[in-house]
């Protein structure tokens, strides 16, 4: 960030008066830019015991496998964000069940939320970040080949929940990449 | 937004290629600025049954009261945001429990997200944003000057898993302000 996106002037990196870290101000119009963590919203699509993965056209992590996710947009609640995400990137339309992860993925600067998701059919493609979309059973899943600690945590919580009642949500914190 | 924080010349409001919705873009470097839904971090804290609330010194809502909350920053994760936000606003060191509510502000841009938060001890003060912090018994809580829809959403969503086992999380979706 080196411009001010309300009036085009050059910002710099200050403390501003009453806070306690330093923020991009512009001194020309005032205006205080803030960063803050992005939302990952995303969702395990299973169908009869099977969980649909979709393998990435797109870095980081091109040709590895995914649990689908993406960027929360605005005008839209969760839910709808991790079911947009799977039809986008799985051609799949989920029911959502229960949230069930979350996951602070800091260097990334993103927090990651995983909702369970309900086939309701088998049907379901390869959208243009995806290469190849796939039902596993659980035994099948390509753990070396996931893409992200995050969507290992999601399915491995996923496996885990299925042994229990009343699973409730976990809350997880890793330092590695973050979804791009 | 008007100007590119990339090269601080002009941006339009375009679809992108390969893009479904329109986003701010910068003709002359190419930069697409995204905007995201904000998080933001809170708890319940509780000592001994009852419930600390901060009567805010700030708008929106100068004068309501509220349970403890604000925007997430970089490089912390969620627990750590919403015991920062408790010590700003309260003065009051809280031990995380569960998270037990995330609320979708859809018109406000955000999603609130709140913990169980557990005061070791009953020490607790008004913070730069904050006329006056109290303990309140469940009885006791003024529901009709409590500040936003998502903590009055917090607080009844904490008192009703008080009575059951394994509350799990629960979803909510407003349309109501967002925390600013």
């Amino acid at each position: 960030m080196k411009f001010c996106s309300q009036c085009g002037k050059s910002i710099s990196l200050e403390m501003p008066d009453g806070d306690n870290r330093p923020r991009y101000i512009c001194k020309h119009c005032g205006k205080i830019h803030y960063e803050n963590p992005l939302i990952v919203a995303g969702c395990v699509p299973v169908h009869d015991g099977r969980i649909l993965l979709c393998k990435r056209a797109i870095e980081p992590r091109y040709g590895y496998w995914t649990v689908p996710a993406g960027f929360m947009e605005l005008h839209e609640s969760l839910p709808e964000a991790a079911a947009r995400e799977t039809l986008e990137e799985a051609q799949a339309t989920v029911e959502l069940g229960p949230l069930f992860a979350v996951v602070d993925v800091i260097q990334a600067r993103q927090v990651h939320i995983f909702f369970e998701g309900i086939m309701v059919e088998p049907i379901f493609g390869a959208g243009d970040e995806t290469l190849e979309t796939r039902l596993f059973h659980p035994e099948e899943i390509p753990w070396p080949e996931i893409a992200f600690e995050s969507g290992r945590i999601a399915l491995k919580e996923h496996l885990h929940n299925r042994k229990i009642d009343n699973p409730g949500v976990g809350l997880f914190r890793v330092s590695r990449t973050g979804i791009a």
